[in-house]
């Protein structure tokens, strides 16, 4: 069941510069609730406007970004963390006094830095970041649910109008989401141990195991189903969005593989001397915090995300 | 809709020495295909037996596991693979001959150092394993497609009668698997860089998380949705079982573990000098080998595990 429309549009023009997927879930989750009166946008691509508008996420597209925020009392950076600097320049001079201007990148000490300077006076200028996604990238792998339950953060900077800042916090709950406050640092903190460095170990999880000699990639794909696949997924994400995180959130995401080194290394020594104690505590451990997870509603209970053998496709 | 029954069961007498998660799995996917004229088993403790009984898992249940395996045509050891051995001695000299012998373990290799001596003549050794599972365990988390699609691998000593392998790999596939077959030492290589380091993997994430002073436990499970998750789940897995695969395929793990780091090494690296086209190529590399696992058919392309927010219960 949709949740029912909105009364009045909250913002009556909202811009989305970049239509991947988050653009596209945006979207859809306006679309549901009647959260905006229009909605345009600017893509990369003549391919991902056309989309675009064939798939009527948007009502206009504009070739560049700077027309499509210049009209909007909501401009949405929806592009990887690396692109946004210089799309916040690009439309600085065009956004609206009273708009608000905010993103939906995975860093945001780097937007505050890259984006702030582009900022005129009267735009409020709000980073944001919604920790919803797939593993599947453009116009089309949108859908309208992807932020119902999930957080997003906002990491205003000192100075913010609090009127704002409750203004985009009404925007994102009519998404879908709970939001949730606090600095950039800490964002790029949190983020490092629950998405960035998970993330960086699958993708080295699966480079590793194409480059053995004593067991093919054959075998690495067909006997997947042990534990490997699920670290596939998460390493099918896509690659520009993820080189640009890392890339912004140094420091923080070298501070945490210091820590998971370092843990690693004590397991690695469990295991070479045959230390069963310890290795079967800390699996233990390890039960609370996915029981915290499932009570906190941030995934489903169902067994092997309740994928059944049943419902795989053969890739015919 | 389920498969069609057999004409004829496979085996007179099935005898489940173990009935957690794989042991009523089997139970359930004989009895969708009249499999076994009789499946009689052995549990541990008093109220696995009671709980396998109360849900026709088994029809008869023996209190000791010497005794279950007495007339059976087919015995599969279905414990964690350090109590095997132990199992094997108890019920060694109660297998009858002609009948086979196997087991579900995840490591081979010390499937046969720890129960191949116990085997007496006449009796067909073969170990196998089923690279199908859940992260959850116990008799009631057992479910009859759990095999499908999925494989199974056999892993017979020299000398092994081939009439009786192929008994048993017709027993696989009428419970849903396809069958391969590899020596012992291969399984266990293959397994540990496709199970067993994904698993060490996502044991050493969770903990990482779970013991770090700037970002707090309940930080990390509720902006959890940006990957870690996925790792909570996978770490769920049941801590016996898997103490008993590192200690017994240490060699294997440790090897796959040399690899991991150095590769680690030089993810860090690029990450620490911001060279963005090593990432982005090492990131693009993954995804080939995501698209094989779906086209082999061993995960579902639907995208996140085809598990959307509106799915997940809130945990009240």
């Amino acid at each position: 069941m949709s949740p029912a429309k909105l009364q009045h549009p909250l913002f009556e023009r909202v811009a989305l510069i970049g239509i991947g997927l988050i653009g596209s879930s945006l979207s859809h989750a306006m679309r549901r609730r009647g959260i905006a009166g229009q909605i345009v946008g600017h893509a990369r691509t003549t391919e991902t406007r056309a989309t675009a508008l064939r798939l009527k996420l948007i009502d206009i597209a504009y070739t560049t970004a700077a027309e499509a925020a210049a009209d909007a009392d909501l401009v949405i950076l929806c592009a990887p963390v690396g692109a946004c600097g210089e799309l916040a320049r690009e439309i600085g001079p065009s956004v609206k006094p009273g708009a608000i201007l905010t993103d939906v990148g995975s860093v945001k000490g780097a937007i505050v830095r890259d984006c702030g300077p582009h900022v005129p006076p009267g735009v409020h200028f709000i980073p944001g970041h919604p920790i919803a996604g797939t593993e599947q990238s453009g116009p089309e792998a949108g859908f309208a649910t992807l932020f119902d339950g999930r957080w997003c953060l906002l990491t205003p900077v000192e100075g913010t109008e609090p009127s704002a800042i409750e203004r985009l916090k009404a925007f994102w709950e009519a998404c879908g989401s709970n939001v949730d406050l606090m600095t950039p640092e800490h964002h790029d903190m949190v983020l490092a141990i629950t998405s960035h460095l998970p993330h960086l170990i699958a993708y080295n999880v699966v480079n590793t195991a194409a480059h053995l000699e004593r067991v093919t990639d054959s075998e690495v794909i067909k006997f997947s189903a042990g534990g490997f696949r699920d670290f596939t997924r998460i390493a099918a994400s896509d690659p520009t969005m993820w080189r640009d995180v890392f890339l912004n959130n140094r420091e923080a995401v070298l501070e945490m593989l210091g820590r998971f080194s370092e843990d690693l290394t004590m397991l690695q020594r469990a295991i070479r001397f045959g230390d069963g104690d310890t290795l079967f505590k800390l699996f233990t451990d390890a039960r609370a915090i996915r029981r915290g997870v499932l009570q906190a509603g941030q995934d489903t209970p169902a067994p092997d995300f309740g994928r059944h053998a049943g419902d795989s496709k053969t890739g015919e």
